[in-house]
Order: C-alpha cells, then sequence, then structure tokens
C-alpha cells in the first residue's frame, strides 16, 4: 500500500523514466455524471466562435489553417476570419491546403493587417487578382499537398491553429464529411487534407451545421485530435460544394484526347492486372475512365486501388468489382462521398498518407498511372497549373507535382490550343510540375512522349499509338494560333512556387498590366 | 522560371518559413517502375529480422517495444528477443503492453544482461515469478494501458522500435489483425495497443507470417507508420491467441453474481436509451451481458457503443441492433475479430483513444457503467488485480484503473471468497485502482456500495436491490475462510505500480518465501 512510499527509497529510482511523483486522492478524477449528462455537461461543444477563439489561446502572428474540402461553397473561413477580425488579431500567417473564389473577402483581411502572410496551394477569382497585382508585402507560399502535408510533419509549418468544418461532428470532437445520423447537413466526403491539419495543430476546432450522437464513427477526424466544436447555422453552400454527378463530356475534342489518353496506358503495357490508378476531375480525364472501363472489362483487368481525389466515375467502377479499392483524399462530387459513407474499400486518407515525400507510407509512390491537366506545357515538359496565359493566379498545384513524381506514367491530357492561346508552350509562366516528372503530352493535335523514357516511345510505337514530338506540338500551336505576346512584370515577387520538399522551383511575380478576367 | 532565382532576392524572405533552397533537377525524384515492380523491389520487406533490427538503429541501451494482442499465441516477442540477444545487444528497456506466460523465456535475457529494464501492464507465469522472487536489479514499472498510451505521448516513454506482430500486411506496412485475401493466417482482431507504439516509435518493424496485396486497407497499422516489413515462418499459435466464441459461464456462483451486477446497473437508473457499457471476458462479466440483454429488449433500450476488450457477447448485441457501435481496442475472441473485419460500426481504435488521461478524446470518460473483476477489494474499495493473496504477481494493471475512473458506474464482480482464500480483505496487497474510483462491490455475498456514492445507495435501495457494506462482506468473509497470515516480504522493491497519470500507486516487494504456484 502507498502509506510512507518515498520515492528516493526506490531502488534504481534515477533509471526509471515518466514517474510522476507519488499518488494521492487528487490524482484519480472520478465523474459519476451519466454518458447523456457528460455529452451535454462536458461535451467539447462551445457557444460560439469567439469562445472558440479565445480558447485555442490565439494570439498575433500565429499560423492558422482551413481545409478547401466545401471548396467554392465553403463558409467557415470567410466567416472565422470576420471573427478573428472583429476580435482585433493582427499579423496572422493563414495556411489553407487551398483558397478559392469564394474566399474573395480575405482582400479586405490582407488590407486591414489581419493576414500578414498566405500558404497555399492554389488561388483563384479576385483574390488571386489582388495577390497578383502586388496585394501583399510578402510573397505567398506555394505549396502542393504532399508538400504542405511534409511542411507541417517536419515542422517547417507550424499550424497554432486549426479551424475545420465537418458535415457532421459529436459532442467530444469525432467528426465526418456526411452524416449517418440524419440528412440534413451538407456533404463533402472525405476530409483527408484536414486529418494532417488535426493531428500537428496545437490547438484544433471543429465547426459544422449538424451535432450527431457520440459516437460518430467511423470518423474522418477522431475526437482525440479534435479541441473544441462550435455549431453555426451554415458551414457552406451545398450548390459550391459539389454538384451532384459529375458527368461525362460531350466535347469532341475531350472525348478524342481521352481516347487517345486510354490507348496510351494500354499501349504503355501498364494495364495490367493489378495496375493502380489516379485520375483528376476534369472532363477529358473523366472520359478517360470511360475508356479505360471498356478495355478493362474486355481483358478481365482489375485496379488494385485509384488514389486521389474521387469522382463518382471511379466510384462507378469500384462498385462493378473493376477497381478493388479507392484511397481517398478528396470527393470530387456527390456519389463519391456516398460511397465513401457507404462503401467499406473507400477509404479515406490524410494529405500525408496521400502525397507527403517525407512519409514512409506516401501513396503516390504506388501509382502506375496518373492523368494530370495543364494550363500550359513546355517544350522540356514542364507543367504550369498555376497562373494564367497573362500571367494572373488563377489556379492551384494541388498533387500535380506529387503524383506526377509518383507515378510510374504521368500523362498530360490537354488541348493544343485554347481559344487564342496555345497551350504548348516555349517556356511555361510558372514552372509547377518539373518536366522530369512528365512523361506523356496527349493533346487533341498529337501525343508527345518524354525524350527521357525511351520505353514508352518504344512500346507506344509497338503498340500502334502514333507519336510526334513536343517540338512538332508546339509548332502546330503556333501555325494555329501565334506566338504570344510576353507578359510584362514588376520586380515584385509575389508568390513563392515550391518544389514538394520546400524548395523553390519558380518565383511568381507582380504583373505589370492585369487582364480583366471577370 | 527557375533560371538564376536567388533566395535572398525574395522580399521578406527572412519571413518565410521552410523554404529549402532552390530546386535543381536533383530534387525531383522520377520512378518509372510499375506498381507490381514497386511492390517487388521497393516494397519495405526485409529478409530477416537481423536485417530490420539493423536497418532500424538498434543500440545498447534503447527501448524496444511489443504488444501483446497474441496473448500466450505470441511467437512474436521470444522471436525477435532471441535474434536481439544473438547479435549481442544489452541494457535494453522493453517496454511491452503486457507480458504473459509464454514469455517466460524473457528470464534468460534478463539474466544474461540483454533485458535492463522492464514496462508492461501485467505478468505471469514463471517470468513474474521469478521477477517477484528478486530476478531484476531494477524495479519493473507497471502502468495501465491509458497510463502507457499517456507515457508515450508525453515522451516519459519513449520507444525506439516497436516491433508489430500482425496476421496480415501489404509489402509497404498497412497492417491488420486478421486478413481479407486468405485464410491462411492467425487472427487477433485489433491492434489497438500496437497503434499506439506505431505511431510514436522512431522505427517501426512489422511482423507478419502473411504478406498480402497493397492496399491493405481499411488498416489498423497504416503504412504511414510502418519502416520495414519481414516475414517469418509463424508469428503465432491460434491456440494461444484465441479460442473461438467466449462461451457463458454454467457455474451458478459466477451467474448469481452477474444476475446481481445486471440488476445494479438496471435499478442505478444508467440503463437508460444511448447508454455505454464496457464489460470484461470473465465469466460472471460476460453472463452479466446475458441479463442486460434481456432487461435491454423487454425496455427496448440501446447502447449508443460498448467499448474495450471486445467479445463475441457483445458483438451478439451489436449484431442484432442492440449496440449500435462498438470501440475495440482488443479483440479477446475469434467472433469479436471476425466483426472488426465485417461489421463497419465495430471500430479498431487505439490504446490512446481506449483510455489515456492526457488524450483530449479518450473514451472511457464516456462510460455510463464499467463491470471489472478483481483478485481482492479491500474495506476502502481499493482493488488489486496484479498480484496474487501470495503476493506474487500474476495478473496485469490493463484498462482497470482508466474504466473505474473514467464510467460513471464502476462494478467490481468477484466471489467472496476463492477457495480457502477471502477476496474481500482489510488492505489489498496491491493497490491498483483507487477506491475511490470503484462504485459499488458485487459478491456471491452481496452487495456493497462505496459510501462516497448516496446517490447509488438510494437508487438502488429505491430500486429492491438488497445492499450491505463492504465491512460486512469482510466479515462474511473471515467467518468463511479466517484472516490469512501476513505475507512476509523483503526490502527489495521489484515492481513499482504506478497511477494512470505515471503517479506511484504502489510498491511490489520481492517475497520472502515464494509460494509454488505451478
Amino acid at each position: 500500500m502507498n502509506t510512507n512510499i518515498r520515492l528516493e527509497a526506490i531502488p534504481n529510482i534515477e533509471k526509471l523514466k515518466g514517474i510522476n511523483g507519488i499518488y494521492t486522492d487528487d490524482h484519480a478524477h472520478k465523474d459519476v455524471l451519466s454518458f447523456l449528462e457528460k455529452e451535454q455537461f462536458e461535451s467539447k461543444i462551445l457557444r460560439s466562435l469567439e469562445e472558440a477563439i479565445e480558447k485555442s489561446g490565439l494570439q498575433n502572428g500565429m499560423t492558422i489553417s482551413f481545409h478547401h474540402h466545401f471548396r467554392d461553397g465553403d463558409y467557415v473561413l470567410n466567416k472565422v476570419m470576420d471573427v478573428i477580425a472583429g476580435m482585433g488579431f493582427k499579423d496572422l500567417t493563414l495556411a489553407a491546403s487551398s483558397l478559392m473564389n469564394v474566399h474573395e473577402q480575405l482582400i479586405k483581411h490582407i488590407k486591414s493587417g489581419v493576414i500578414k502572410r498566405i500558404e497555399t496551394s492554389g488561388m483563384r477569382g479576385k483574390l488571386a487578382e489582388a495577390v497578383s497585382n502586388g496585394l501583399m508585402d510578402i510573397p505567398v507560399v506555394f505549396r502542393s499537398h504532399g508538400g504542405r502535408a511534409y511542411a507541417i510533419e517536419t515542422g517547417a509549418l507550424k499550424i497554432d491553429i486549426a479551424f475545420i468544418g465537418a458535415p457532421s461532428c459529436d459532442p467530444f470532437g469525432n467528426a465526418n464529411g456526411y452524416s449517418r445520423d440524419n440528412d440534413t447537413g451538407i456533404v463533402c466526403g472525405s476530409l483527408g487534407y484536414a486529418k494532417t491539419d488535426a493531428q500537428y495543430a496545437d490547438k484544433v476546432v471543429v465547426i459544422t451545421d449538424n451535432i450527431v450522437p457520440f459516437p460518430n464513427v467511423p470518423s474522418g477526424i477522431p475526437q482525440s485530435d479534435v479541441d473544441y466544436v462550435v455549431k453555426i447555422d451554415a458551414i457552406g453552400d451545398p450548390e459550391g460544394i459539389m454538384s451532384g454527378a459529375t458527368r461525362y463530356t460531350k466535347d469532341p475534342k475531350e472525348l478524342m484526347i481521352a481516347e487517345t489518353a486510354a490507348n496510351v496506358i494500354t499501349g504503355s503495357g501498364r494495364l495490367r492486372e493489378s495496375f493502380s490508378i489516379q485520375m483528376g476531375s476534369g472532363g477529358a480525364s473523366l472520359a478517360t475512365v470511360r475508356f479505360l472501363r471498356e478495355e478493362m472489362v474486355k481483358r478481365d483487368i482489375h485496379a488494385s486501388f485509384a488514389l486521389g481525389g474521387i469522382t463518382g466515375q471511379i466510384v462507378k467502377l469500384h462498385e462493378e468489382g473493376l477497381i478493388k479499392k479507392i484511397l481517398d483524399v478528396q470527393s470530387f462530387d456527390l456519389d463519391a462521398a456516398r460511397s465513401l459513407k457507404n462503401n467499406r474499400f473507400h477509404q479515406q486518407i490524410s494529405a500525408s498518407y496521400y502525397a507527403s515525400p517525407g512519409n514512409v507510407g506516401s501513396a503516390v509512390n504506388q501509382l502506375d498511372v496518373v492523368i494530370l491537366s495543364a494550363l500550359e506545357v513546355d517544350v522540356d515538359f514542364n507543367v504550369n497549373v498555376l497562373t494564367g496565359s497573362d500571367g494572373v493566379i488563377r489556379g492551384a498545384i494541388g498533387g500535380h507535382s506529387d503524383t506526377a513524381a509518383g507515378a510510374a506514367l504521368s500523362i498530360i491530357v490537354c488541348p493544343l490550343t485554347r481559344g487564342r492561346i496555345a497551350t504548348i508552350v516555349d517556356h511555361v509562366n510558372t514552372i509547377v510540375t518539373p518536366g522530369k516528372t512528365i512523361d506523356v503530352v496527349v493533346t487533341d493535335q498529337g501525343v508527345a512522349v518524354n525524350p527521357r523514357r525511351n520505353d514508352l516511345i518504344e512500346a507506344l510505337t509497338k503498340a500502334n499509338v502514333e507519336l510526334t514530338t513536343i517540338e512538332n506540338l508546339r509548332r502546330k500551336a503556333i501555325q494555329l494560333v501565334g506566338k504570344s505576346r510576353p507578359i510584362e512584370y514588376t520586380d515584385k515577387v509575389v508568390g513563392v512556387v515550391t518544389y514538394r520538399d520546400g524548395s523553390v522551383i519558380d518565383l511568381i511575380h507582380q504583373v505589370k498590366d492585369p487582364i480583366d478576367v471577370s
């Protein structure tokens, strides 16, 4: 018994670790409330965002984070920033997994000094234009999804407080991107990007419009990562978060590109039993799934898994048994979100598990094939997905550089020209993904293989896939639309584009004469 | 483009964080192997335990960890320790989640100096006897499951290398306590205790007899936590890991205790819609489920969740819809393991999520009722589950002190006497769980309520549950079997019993005259 125990009398006590004094009755906390009473009186639910911000210990100069699973339907970031601004905080770093059109009101918080610095995967709309016009004193740091997770894990990006919007949450913080308990809330599916934030942030605040009974498991964010829960009236606009099922394109140019991309995959020899794949949500990319499906059925081939941002098209193949498992970091449409909720082998993964170059289990490294889009590709196969042909920011790195590096076969699908503007250029405005990691460019006017990939040139030639060179594609583009006049920039750096390991791969400058994109 | 970027020319570069130099072509690693080739050539599978131990950087004096989900069927700990001993390592700290009869060969590694220190939840058989006889120079530190997780999280217990036996693992480290891909391997269900080790250990080695295709998801241990995988011929003996379904007791004394315990729960008013419960795997505890089930059906009451070590009895109620969700840190039988594999709302949780007092989401805090066993209970309601009536170590703290503190109603079920030995004593040999956290003691000879719990005394009296006092139970025990002679100890401390927060709640001394327990 513990009467008269003296620590110093324990032999070799100096070699024991983690011994916290001698037990007294004060060490044991016994709480006799029933579970229902605990839900009521001891839950993590606070009365307001103000209270959560106060309790979380926000101070000037700290770093706060947000996820973009609500895309253009997000109310959370704007609402939280308004409250923070109202409380008088300054000099914050905003670390968002991405920023959308809907976040244009950040401009006022930057102007007023509430936000001093931004880290994000991308930026669009008026905010992006303003940044391109030199709004900020300190350049925005752009990171890929994997690069962001890596920065968080290594402490390069230290998140003080993560604000996580969630379509359902129980009183103790188990949160999901859907609800099993009612149909009242909105739906976003995977909370993959927020998972890494929740794991590493000092304090985590879940913001929901839908409190559900404990335990809200399986959960996207576990209660063990959550400090506070705040219920607000509306966290997002379903319309902006996701439309219904993503639909097949009927655009003949996109269909042609898609069919060619499918032929490239088949011809490359990568379409083998247990292959793995990631596909974007663009029209051509989605249509590729359709052509690939035909080939898979014909040849009785099954994918071991599909990765990344998930669409209803991928879900359909999963439910048909053609794709065995789905690793979902972001659900692009309602069908994907529904499948995440209902299909046991449709699994939610974190940004780190998805793509961090520092993670010993980064899933992009297990990819056979990724299909990616591009705003520009240059003759060195470098890809730009971040700035428009006018030099203005209007995109996001996303998982582009992560998957291109990880996949054995990375395919860019894009039209040779868009309107009067060439997609294949001499030099991309902004390098996001280095040409070294891009293998094939599929356009409506021909297919070019990176000369580093002699194996692919041989395989595709053998498979009767007609090939050209990237220089030929460039020449064709010039023939069609001519050369663009060079964009004029000032000396001011407005964005620092990082590669997945945090190295600076390019700089974005202030545009001298911003083109009106409205 | 990145030609001629100079970091120092970026405005306010000093305010940007996590910028790792300028990108060069060396930063991008492109791997063109197919997924199947990667599985073959880039997997984490090493050729031998020796190679894994070498690569993991083991050094003299380090701390290594193991889990006890294979219980008395575990081959992994013994095998790894033999290899480590053969490689000549010394002075290691062994941090096991628990130790069983099967681990008696640790004695030789302690004698030879390979193991210098042990932390564990419990100890049994010859090893425990040897420790009680003064085998070790440094006392064994005993921690509860929650206390161990807390020590790991706070760094008090720093694990250098975790060795995790797993019934299935893919080449990149996603591991499970069962296999979905074949029926050849053994089964242990939840890997809950190992989850926390995997998350915090510097290096993690998964040891399996069953390599399955990637991705082995949903996974108990994610690839992101795993460094190496080693395949060995056999990781355990199914017989020792778990018998089939845990069976109902037919012992009339246990049945009487069980029925009384069910009456106590009902009478306490805790049996309400959405209540929560944890039950042990002992005969009386399991039988309590049966009586409780009848009452739940009769009154149309559903539990929101069952927690902890899970048995087939709990699974049956889950599959009947009487228990909505299961949070499983350890699967006690094959039915539980099968349910974990097949039932989506039977969820695997980590030791930390289960019971860490430092975890903001510790599930024990949401318990209404826990039913626990005891080797001894004293008149202050203190409980001993660690040493026998002869003073020799022969048990484990497990989640005893964690759940007693967390649950609104903690019930001890035990016979008043076992053979010629009283269970209700004046002072327990070893305090594991403080009386402050124990509410009711149910024996075959009467029910005693902790006088701190006037509310319970009132409720149970009202519900016509016959009550006595703990002093009366003690008197009855003395009448039946008399007083035991005091155990004689030496001055040597062989064990330090910690409460869940790491404070020393009791010491275990070397026994002067160990009783032969064979």
